[in-house]
């Protein structure tokens, strides 16, 4: 594999697998501990924006992944996280990776969580941006007066609804969301088909399933031992931060960061920052999440 | 001045003015814009921690300072944040320094709101651990049994009690807390007086005038415009990380960053990277605090 590939010219590839086939797309300098990417609502591998993959691949392997049913992977979305966690096993599994860092964004964040505590030896370390805990609160309620304004709006299209409901609504947040969608339309050719109304119906099934705990409010965080990097935005309206509050109070080993004047894209907005944050936690080799 | 001198050998120094004494330490790289260090509740100069205060001096001059009242410092500790930060101004203006950036820990990060709110103009960028806004909550209620457990014990002398009530009670954390202690003991001459009842007493007055709120609460925050760093530990006992969470929701231009097994004394259980952190953020001349 070429070093030279990046998240805008890497092909997509496909492993085929228990009868299931998986798209994904792999670049940067080859380690033996890749970074597997897990996507965000809807989200394809299109959907990552080259300003963090790329610069996290500078030291390391980045994997983008489709999960079932997404992009140019086969088969049903699964309504579940455990679910569409199985998946990510199994893709590993055909890749034969036993050990990985993971850098879940919204929905891929509660993969990764449910990745820890499923299979904990094939996480090493993980960063968790915009996403929540098992019992978390107000997650991916699309139907709400904030997110349903821009939602509904048929003057927002494609990709065009993501600087809306990923940024804040202020001018530099804004800005941040443009500049953001221009990098994800840097990639012309090899794209993944768009995610329909089937697979938006389904992760949001999977989503209301995660508000939902029994026993022990966030009890399930104290047996992750993995060291982790918790990322939010301030004023992220999809996943409110309150949600990696709970992440950062309950996980044993996690830092928490919080930006300013941002959204749910908090990591597409400060992707320098991010980069060199994440960079720094992923380099290290120590016990503790703290870098 | 020498910059060989550091936390453990700058001698204390002593500025006149206005009638007051004000007992200082300052030493580091000569520059043109210093790092002002406010100090906590009932610390004086001696209450620094090298590892933490040499680290950031190796690029900057580091000034600490004893407030009204502490230490070598004449007259009498006041009852209010607002008249502590008279003296903390008046200590500027003596020294001809009209701009800084701010380093405040505990009370002393209360001081530092205080000062951005008073005089904008004299700080640059501000650091704020296990502090509070003004009408934040469970604010160094030391009569609280997770905190007089450990304050009325008659075997916790001196520093000791330090140890226990700065720190998470995990072995990880109490052994960072015994190194801190370890690294206080460092410097042998020219130590301060410690502080005695009085001044604790008038620093506890002062906490509650600061829980204390009028109008909308925390919409005072919203005028501070600095690039504010907020760092909390998400076990600290003495003011909960909730208070550190309002300062980075109503700050307009705060990255917040939690330590996990970690009390009061995040910056000096995690010297490295606090400091490592710190002094990204105080080299960014960005107007954002994010770095």
């Amino acid at each position: 594999m070429s070093t030279s590939a990046s998240t805008t010219t890497a092909p997509t590839r496909f492993l085929e697998t228990n009868g299931q086939r998986y798209a994904y797309r792999r670049f940067g300098k080859r380690s033996a501990r890749p970074l597997l990417c897990l996507q965000h609502f809807t989200g394809t591998l299109d959907n990552w924006d080259p300003a963090v993959t790329d610069a996290l691949a500078v030291e390391r392997e980045v994997i983008l992944f489709d999960n079932a049913g997404i992009g140019g992977s086969s088969g049903d979305v699964p309504q579940t996280m455990a679910g569409m966690t199985k998946h990510v096993l199994a893709f590993l599994d055909g890749l034969r990776l036993t050990t990985c860092d993971v850098l879940g964004f919204s929905l891929g964040g509660v993969l990764a969580q449910q990745m820890a505590q499923d299979r904990p030896s094939i996480v090493r370390r993980m960063i968790l941006v915009g996403t929540a805990p098992r019992g978390g609160e107000d997650i991916m309620h699309l139907d709400k007066p904030s997110l349903a304004k821009h939602l509904q709006d048929p003057s927002n299209r494609g990709y065009g609804v993501l600087q809306k409901i990923f940024f804040a609504p202020t001018t530099t947040s804004q800005a941040a969301g443009e500049a953001f969608i221009g990098r994800l339309m840097q990639r012309k050719e090899d794209r993944d088909p768009a995610s329909g109304p089937n697979v938006a119906s389904a992760q949001i099934a999977a989503f209301r399933e995660w508000e939902r705990f029994t026993g022990e409010r966030f009890a399930d965080l104290k047996s992750i031992r993995h060291p982790t990097f918790v990322v939010q935005g301030v004023h992220d309206e999809m996943i409110p931060v309150r949600n990696s509050y709970w992440l950062a109070e309950n996980l044993p080993n996690a830092v928490l960061l919080v930006y300013p004047d941002a959204g749910h894209g908090s990591l597409f907005q400060y992707h320098d920052s991010f980069t060199r944050h994440a960079a720094a936690f992923l380099t290290s080799d120590s016990d503790s999440a703290v870098f």
